[in-house]
């Protein structure tokens, strides 16, 4: 059963192995554990719904809990203490968009605000319900997860919205295709959500992002249904699919996807590269990415991120002989990981893999075969269990990602990890900070940063926390020409920034498409935009 | 000096040869050529301006003229026959982003309307002055046409958008670089422009349309400045960009551009094939399309539009010893050409070669090498200049665009073609009608016709004629599912048939963005949006 106070099913399990937490009892001091609440005493908190009975909705308690939080630090924090704080009143679970388009008016008819609900996996706070005095009604798209149809000529897919990845790929790989779109919540998250946020996929390189594969479908909204019909491409005016892309819910709710589906390919292999150092790696990486050689992915950690990685998979033994090797090569203490695949025909992927360890090597590069590049892809999806394992060992983690342009990479990177690193130093704490480049692009490359800190006494003083630190990280970003958000949307979280990046105009641009699809504001409110 | 009333440079002349007017006489009757208005008929027409004197703008009759209609067969008709009916009060020419704004400032102050002009190339009515009681400032930016700045590191130009493909080339290619945009009407057109209506070029496999091209920029608007940063990938909200791309002057006008630029290729070259019949060429090239193989160009002929090229080349003896090689190794009277183009490193051209020629070995392909493939890429820009040709000769040519997803490429290629085949049969007039793929992707593909027919008697009944074959194509066109335009953008023309794809929201959400970038609809009346 999927945990309703953390991440994924409760039957898998990832723990911190002892060198791990040697190592970061070393860097942050001893861990401090905090003590979790039971879902019985979340249950004893939820009110009354103040929504009436209604055929399409639950109003059972536990179902509230469970549509209440995301998987932000945030939302963590509350899950565990059981400080909540507001539970939508009711959960929509529509079947078919006629019935979208039912809850729709009968949300009207009460005075609802309406959040859409995908898989819940959201970090910066797109499902919160916010205390309002009009009920909410979260509306979970869970049982709208089918195939609809497979256009095998013009190879395109049309699901329901609420599909998450396992439901998606299992439907298509019975067919012989895939979506190939995997962002590390894919166990999860859903396609309408990957839509709404504007996600992105560990092999974004070849398949595209999600505004790459989003080919068309249909939006409903309080001002009626929004057809977005499928094109390969098209010159009649601005493309109202990209309004759709990134509205997280704000316009109205998705209720049909249509997607850009390939063949399984021949073949895929992952590879691991060690660099000696940061500035060759990240030119050397840059080197790659405005090559055009056709790779599925590339995944570059920098010098602490690769240091970390080592310690935390809790084999001292193995790694150790490995650096010893490394060293010997000439990648030594400053090395960094770069991992990166090929994915599709066995000609063109042995080429590619030529071609790259070529031009890898004048940036002196150490190839070291498949095997972590194997477990790279074992693992891929197991890094938001990792999670318990660090909070049962006392610390917490968040993530956050930005993007920049390749003249801009290494002083945002600088400037966002030296704003965590030392943004608790007056509390005289020490905070963990690593970063990888996770999606390069000819002009320049996504930063997915994560930090690791101390919680402290109590629930109070951890958010206080991540409350510092996000503020400065997100100024950080704003400051020095970053995107708010490569991958993981805006939310609540990240609008008080998006005017930085948005301008006054733009942001307004978008207040008026908001107030012209959902006149009464009754879709996710304070969401993606705060008024 | 570039012709008045005409495509490109006077010195440029591209005659009918004989072989091709009996090819089109046997088609379509003898030739009606019509008498040219001259240049002092015209002039002798033209109204005083009705917007006092400003130092930014010129008032001089002749200007007024040549800003007065763009390409399409209506504003040939016009200006062959000098009924011109409306011609712009004066044109501004700023230098500067804070010059167009000052413009815009003394347009609200004269209640002038303003139509954003850069090359004039539009085949769509985009920068015709209409009748209006408020006078008409056409602000040209041809002047804004210098590289601003090119960012090596992360492979972004910046240009002022009047630059014209010549312009952005030659300034790019001093520095080792390319943007790889060549629409057919590069030698005119402007960045700008590309930008404004969503142009693609001949080589968009590899460099992808101007919408994957523009990184970011500026659009100066009644409301304010937009500025857009440049970011490689960004989640946070809709993409304003994307409210840019295809805004068609109606939001605003674009004052500065930022594009993704590639250095210039090791390698080029253009290949022929010949594919027996239509059924397996359309096949052969889908598969090409989804195969990923990394090509630069994709052109398939359809057999009418084979023969007509070969036809009209005027080597009538070479092509009888081509036709009858072909005709031996299987491509008889059905064949279609199919022209492709590898670009980029020379393994993985190499590598592309083998596996294209491999894969339309199964669809019967007949390879000839690169000779017709060279003729393709110096000819390329030639097309527009056969209209001279063809019109002294006594003949109207048009062409149209559209694209649809691969399982409605062919259904909607017929309906077109039939919809203007059989469009004077009424009238007792036949019209000569050819059709090729020019860009194509994995869902689907963009389909190009052309049409040639007699423009009777006088310019009335060619204006009436063409009015009758472009509504019945338009029409067509939304009937099966295509979209109105895949490179040419919507104008006046082709804005009654946008509802049918944008739908009813759709088009009132243009319409309020219009309204919040323009509140007194200024900007390019009737362009995009008919109110």
């Amino acid at each position: 059963m999927r945990r309703w106070n953390g991440w994924g099913d409760e039957r898998t399990e990832v723990h911190l192995p002892d060198a791990g937490a040697a190592f970061l009892a070393a860097r942050l001091g001893p861990g401090q554990p905090l003590a979790d609440a039971s879902l019985a005493e979340v249950l004893a908190q939820v009110p009354p719904s103040r929504l009436p009975e209604h055929p399409l909705i639950t109003r059972d308690a536990e179902t509230r809990v469970r549509h209440a939080r995301g998987q932000s630090l945030p939302d963590w924090l509350a899950m565990r203490s059981g400080a909540f704080g507001v539970f939508p009143d009711a959960v929509g679970l529509p079947e078919t968009p006629a019935q979208i388009r039912a809850l729709l008016d009968w949300a009207r008819q009460q005075d609802a605000v309406v959040i859409p609900y995908g898989g819940g996996t959201s970090v910066a706070g797109h499902i919160n319900p916010a205390a309002s005095p009009r009920p909410v009604l979260t509306l979970s798209l869970a049982r709208m997860n089918q195939l609809l149809d497979l256009d095998e000529e013009s190879r395109i897919a049309t699901f329901g919205p609420g599909a998450n990845g396992p439901q998606v790929e299992a439907q298509l790989r019975a067919r012989g295709y895939t979506l190939g779109h995997f962002p590390q919540s894919w166990e999860l998250s859903t396609l309408g959500g990957w839509v709404a946020s504007r996600s992105s996929g560990q092999q974004s390189l070849r398949y595209g992002r999600i505004e790459q594969l989003f080919a068309g479908g249909t939006l409903e909204t309080f001002a009626g249904s929004l057809q977005l019909p499928t094109f390969p491409a098209s010159a009649a005016g601005p493309d109202l699919r990209e309004l759709v892309l990134g509205s997280e819910g704000r316009f109205g709710v998705i209720s049909e996807v249509r997607v850009r589906v390939s063949p399984l390919a021949e073949q895929e292999r992952f590879y691991a590269v060690f660099l000696p150092d940061w500035p060759r790696a990240l030119a050397g990486v840059r080197a790659l990415a405005q090559a055009r050689i056709p790779l599925s992915m590339l995944r570059l950690s920098n010098t602490i991120e690769t240091e970390t990685q080592l310690a935390l998979a809790g084999h001292p033994r193995q790694i150790a002989l490995l650096e010893r090797y490394l060293a010997l090569r000439g990648a030594g203490a400053g090395k960094c990981l770069l991992t990166f695949g090929v994915t599709g025909e066995r000609r063109q992927n042995a080429l590619s893999l030529r071609q790259t360890r070529r031009l890898l090597k004048r940036f002196g590069a150490v190839f070291t075969g498949t095997l972590l590049g194997r477990k790279w892809a074992e693992g891929r999806f197991r890094f938001p269990y990792l999670r318990h394992g660090l909070w049962s060992a006392g610390y917490a983690v968040d993530t956050l990602e930005t993007a920049t342009d390749w003249g801009n990479v290494d002083a945002l990177a600088q400037a966002v990890e030296d704003s965590l690193r030392h943004g608790l130093a007056d509390q005289g704490e020490r905070v963990h900070v690593f970063t990888h480049l996770s999606h390069v692009y000819g002009q320049g490359s996504s930063l997915y940063t994560t930090y690791l800190f101390r919680p402290g006494p109590d629930y109070a003083t951890a958010l206080a926390r991540w409350r510092v630190l996000k503020h400065a990280a997100s100024q950080a970003i704003a400051r020095h020409s970053g995107t708010i958000s490569h991958q993981h949307g805006v939310g609540r979280d990240h609008a008080p920034y998006l005017e930085h990046e948005k301008g006054p105009l733009g942001l307004a641009a978008l207040r008026s498409l908001a107030r012209h699809f959902d006149p009464d504001q009754r879709l996710a409110p304070g969401v993606l935009l705060e008024d």
